[in-house]
């Protein structure tokens, strides 16, 4: 097999066998096959895409192409919900608890990233002690005793992935929907877990602006899954507003332990127990509805709270955080930004607002870039509430006084503001 | 400007601005832009296309992209002729000492090529003692004192071609019109020749299969040439089956002598006139009509091959071989080929054809192959011919015995014989 052969078959519209498919995997990742060939082959399936049956082949020898992780020692029944992302997601931090606290298995590896905050093993280690390193014993262990632990993912998980993104990012062939989908579900299936439900995100803060192609994507990504034997659904969920209201890394944990408290924003509590439902709904916990009660009573009665807890607790952080949250470190510097106009809040570009996070510190812009974990912002108004020229839009936190003008200059830009109310756009679109 | 965003733009069907391409180029040829990033272009390009502006710009930067060769001190207007290439092509040996007998300057560099035969350099070298390799200064004096000269082309003549080309060849991106159009052209403008005839092939043993796509490409190369401010026109000519009979470098020059002598073949004759006449147009020497007796009077004359056999003098070859071009080193063995079977020749793959002549040892595979000048094959019967079973096809000449039985099967599987004889095919299609 010659890759001139496999891009020319691409280019052509042919649709490419099985050995082909890993053959370009394999020898990309092994470095024979060069990245002229690679970035040529990418833009052809731009252009010509893929079919279902490509698609799993691909996501199959993504998810094959690293060290095999053996995690054979981890009891019970593996769970992991995945979102493509979003500004303030917080969500895995409310859903991981909840499950594991009704008798699932969250043995979770968890990306850092980039973008306006870090990942959720970088939010996590806002809290002090918190260990996301983790030797496969320790992580094995700790899974065992106490149902649940998050750590980083480990670099030899399906090696191709990293190296085929990080080619797309400057190729432009990163808007490819069967390479999406098998990057994120490469990945994903590398993990092995039993049950996964993936949470979609729609709108301006999301990759998928559409909701057509958020289904698009999900609906492939759901049908890779159960080809690849797995139990899976998707949710495609509002990406067109941040969810909840903290946006940086400690103020979403934070956020994340009120919601848990029976405390946090009504979008967040309403997304957790959805993404929970679906994840026992799936590991045959009982009817979606049942599902659904049984997770709120996670909450209600605080089992998921000190599920979280004993998990900090074994990853060496200090626990006592997490039934105090007042007690996180604020960062040193706080600006109000205020609304110069009267009448609502009628739509906020989400991506915008996650770059104003960014430009106080709380992301990455590239990989040696370091996170400044307190800062962030809490937001006061969304998408839908009335204002008045004077209300704080906003609540900035930073290190530094000098972070907080482009990041003021951004939100308001990003923020428009109508005499009349916008229609009410839903949380869940769909489940699939 | 971000080579990201141009392929993006390209990617989305966009028009690349002149700064655009020519960063590209430029950035390409010195290094800065990676093989992955043009890949991907070159890929968006094929699906996307280029209008004729990007084109031209694209063809302008590739011309502009090496050191300017300065010819300044060559006299006289200066014409060339360029073939897309086919097999038994020897029409440059006989047009080039036309036009230069009748007052014109032909100051031809040549590549070598890979392919079926050398190209015009290589066929040139099968003269005793002829050199290719000229320093500039030789080369303008013998173009003054002669009004011709044939060297190879310099390495730093147009490099963006050179390089971008050995990318397409291994990325499947050859096959896109612009970016084969600009290569051609970006070669031909570098030698910034007054005049120039394009001669377009079409048929199988042509890189364009269809008369249709050769008009596209000779339209696209003439427009370019144009906007160049050149004179310049395009034939649409057959290569549906060989040029003459001669097939390899000594005995397509021995043929092209003989055309020079007057007793060349019918095809051969018809088609060095037609360019010839369409360069002396071009450069105002009369009507169409009054050129091509001008050209058919300097083979009459004589004229044509004492200009040839002057260029081969001053270049250091013996001119005694083009007077008596019976004196050319044959190959060692031969082995005719014989048909099995009775009727007429309807057709043959062209491309096979010129297989054959590789295989023989008469053509490189890669740039270090070295050639066997004297090797190759005559045919003795082409399509339309009437044939019996057992007359000779071909005559193979070849350095090694063991090389014939592969270019036999090879001829033998790429000629057709049927009951009836086939169609006339026109040898020229169109003038554009």
């Amino acid at each position: 097999m010659r890759m001139y052969d496999v891009i020319k078959k691409k280019r052509d519209g042919g649709v490419l066998s099985s050995e082909e498919i890993r053959a370009f995997v394999e020898g990309y990742t092994d470095g024979s096959i060069p990245d002229y060939q690679a970035a040529a082959l990418c833009m052809a399936i731009y252009f010509r895409g893929m079919n279902d049956e490509e698609t799993t082949e691909l996501t199959l020898a993504v998810r094959d192409s690293g060290e095999k992780l053996d995690v054979s020692g981890i009891k019970g029944l593996r769970v992991d919900k995945h979102s493509t992302g979003g500004v303030g997601d917080k969500t895995s931090l409310v859903v991981a608890p909840i499950v594991a606290s009704l008798g699932l298995t969250v043995a979770k590896m968890s990306g850092r990233g980039l973008g306006h905050t870090g990942g959720t093993v970088d939010k996590l280690e806002a809290i002090p002690g918190f260990c996301t390193d983790l030797a496969v014993s320790e992580f094995e262990r700790i899974v065992n005793e106490t149902g649940i632990a998050i750590v980083g993912q480990s670099a030899t998980l399906a090696p191709a992935d990293k190296k085929l993104y990080a080619l797309r990012d400057v190729t432009a062939t990163v808007d490819s929907m069967p390479l999406i989908a098998s990057s994120i579900m490469g990945k994903k299936l590398a993990a092995d877990d039993d049950c996964i439900v993936l949470d979609v995100k729609t709108g301006s803060g999301s990759f998928m602006k559409s909701v057509e192609d958020s289904r698009t994507l999900a609906k492939l990504m759901v049908a890779i899954g159960k080809r690849a034997g797995k139990r899976i659904s998707a949710l495609i969920t509002d990406m067109d507003r941040p969810l909840g209201y903290a946006v940086g890394n400690s103020l979403e944990v934070v956020e994340a332990i009120e919601t848990l408290q029976g405390k946090g924003p009504e979008d967040l509590l309403e997304l957790s127990l959805a993404l929970a439902a679906q994840i026992l709904f799936l590991a045959d916990k009982g009817t979606l509805e049942e599902c659904r009660a049984m997770a709120q009573d996670a909450i209600t009665s605080g089992k998921a709270l000190d599920t979280f807890a004993r998990m900090v607790a074994a990853q060496g952080g200090n626990a006592d955080f997490i039934y105090h949250p007042e007690n996180f470190a604020k960062a040193p510097y706080t600006r109000e930004v205020k609304v110069t106009e009267s009448g609502y809040i009628a739509s906020v570009d989400t991506e915008k607002y996650g770059l104003a996070s960014l430009l106080l510190g709380a992301g990455r812009n590239t990989k040696e870039d370091e996170i400044d974990l307190s800062a962030g912002y809490l937001l006061k108004k969304k998408t839908g509430d009335a204002v008045k020229a004077g209300d704080t839009l906003a609540v900035l936190y930073a290190s530094r006084e000098d972070l907080f003008d482009a990041a003021e200059r951004t939100l308001l830009n990003a923020t428009t503001i109508t005499a009349d109310a916008p229609e009410k756009r839903p949380l869940i679109f769909e489940t699939i």
